[in-house]
């Protein structure tokens, strides 16, 4: 069983896999085609047992689906055993315990999100609720990531066909506490969300503004880490994705269609990562999130990586964006 | 002038350059030669003047030198204007005041730091002393990032030849307030130094232990964030590195040069970054890091890049390495 250590220093969780020999090699690897690809419909015996799918017919593990939810063949993290946590003279260790799945969102060898329909696009944000819900019920769950990484430098795999990751946490990660700690401060002097307020003020100052639709505001953040980043919130205050209804996924769907599809015209098809910023499970320690309902606000954020990160980076948690997010933001309105 | 700009949610600082309208490329080059390598001796015109230099004969910014400290060529932040704050409604904002410097490490076209001579290796050191120095000076200057990229991966550029990179900014940055903060809270209920603690017990424990000097202990970091990290501690408590001492920075070369080798030997010329981890400039506000001169204790970080970061680390700050440091402590301990 993997480890979970903590940096005393910095507060950072590593997830060490003990048992693991091989000496990485920088891969150099061709991209899975649809006769290869284990994601693609008719291969579903290339695959471990799946957790979830929505399927028109067919027996599990068959064709017949539509969207397939699956444990990641190499996990990292693993279900079954006991939580236990550990000190290992001034370090803390938790076991390696959590979920690794992997979301497949259509049955062909589609490679862009994009190039899903609206439909396809919806049943894989229900999934996304329906795999977080489900998860949320195991209280050794702490944080639930579900993300994408689409090209190389976003450390996408050789797996082209479109999928989601999603990673179950033992421990709440550093950077949503972040957010978290950020947003409970402003509301303990303000008394308002946050992001509530961003999104009154984005609106209102347009410069950043990318895009509204019923639901959905869309926006190149202040402080872009990344060239084009973008994020998208629901402009109705709402803690966790959870609480997403079916016209607010059906609106998300077309946005994110929209958006995607421009920022792959406009920068050439970048590798990006896509992460779904939600809130912590709930249930190990209700206390200690208790103005999460008035103070958090979930969103999405997408990171094109057109550059590699650097020492800079690394040593301080600082970014460098040579694209100021005004420009983006403007390039964006024009091609939408 | 760039704009420094702080993401208030997650106190994350972002360097945006406002003024450029360039869309990033994904850079497909060939690396510098002798003959183009602005860094070679012969070449001085090539670059902007020299800050510091250290030479045998000749005059400022002509052939004669043995290490050259130049400004960077498209610096993201600049010495000269005023350290001014604004707010931009909820968001915050400095401006980019800084320094962006280059410490060319030896005339030669040599592209590996380990190829130096332990005298050039001590130059260097010593280079880091003196331009950490200088700019204390300057109160605008909250913290000084020395920090080496080697490969592609690493985020190195097409300058090959061997060199250091200085970033001087006009905020404390994240990770450092996490590494101060994680310090001063240990020992503010042990009333001993937490790295000081670290030594001991890896030096008793001995797994993690890759090699001791006189003055230095170099470990595989229990929560490694990548798989062969490596970190260096001087054995003498000692907050900031400008109190190194003579021999120390003459026993640190023969450590750095060793390691350096051995990682180059093990892993084939992996990417990696080399990062000094330093006080901050306790010259602006000498109150708020009080207890410092106790609880903390410079380092140098070494990490290989063998992998690509995901959607994963950027949302969480969570990091996956599937090298137990144990192990790769090991393959050093055989190898040195």
């Amino acid at each position: 069983m993997s480890e979970v250590r903590r940096d005393i220093v910095t507060d950072t969780w590593v997830i060490i896999d003990t048992e693991n020999d091989r000496i990485p090699k920088l891969p150099v690897r061709d991209q899975m085609t649809p006769g290869d690809c284990p994601f693609c419909e008719g291969h579903e015996a290339r695959t471990p047992n799946e957790i979830y799918a929505v399927r028109d017919n067919g027996a599990p593990n068959t064709p017949g689906w539509k969207l397939r939810v699956i444990p990641n063949i190499s996990p990292i993290l693993r279900i079954e055993g006991e939580l236990q946590k550990y000190g290992v003279g001034v370090y803390d260790m938790v076991t390696g315990i959590g979920a690794n799945e992997v979301i497949v969102e259509t049955p062909n060898h589609v490679t862009n999100f994009f190039e899903l329909t609206e439909g396809q696009i919806s049943l894989v944000l229900k999934t996304y609720r329906q795999r977080i819900d489900d998860l949320h019920n195991d209280k050794r769950m702490r944080y639930i990531l579900v993300f994408k990484n689409h090209g190389r430098l976003a450390g996408a795999t050789t797996m082209i066909h479109t999928h989601s990751d999603l990673i179950a946490l033992p421990a709440t990660p550093v950077r949503v506490k972040q957010k978290l700690n950020g947003a409970q401060e402003y509301y303990s002097y303000k008394e308002r969300c946050l992001f509530c307020d961003i999104i009154q003020q984005e609106i209102e100052m347009g410069d950043r503004l990318i895009f509204q639709s019923e639901h959905f505001v869309v926006i190149a953040p202040y402080a872009s880490r990344f060239p084009f980043e973008i994020l998208i919130l629901p402009k109705k205050h709402a803690f966790t994705y959870k609480l997403i209804g079916k016209e607010e996924i059906m609106d998300l769907s077309t946005v994110m269609k929209k958006i995607c599809k421009t920022m792959y015209d406009i920068l050439d098809d970048p590798p990006y990562n896509l992460i779904l910023c939600d809130s912590p499970n709930l249930l190990p320690r209700t206390n200690y999130w208790s103005t999460i309902k008035f103070d958090y606000h979930w969103h999405i954020e997408i990171t094109p990586r057109m550059y590699r990160t650097t020492g800079f980076e690394l040593g301080t948690g600082f970014y460098i964006n040579r694209i100021a997010p005004e420009k983006a933001a403007g390039m964006f309105r024009e091609k939408l």
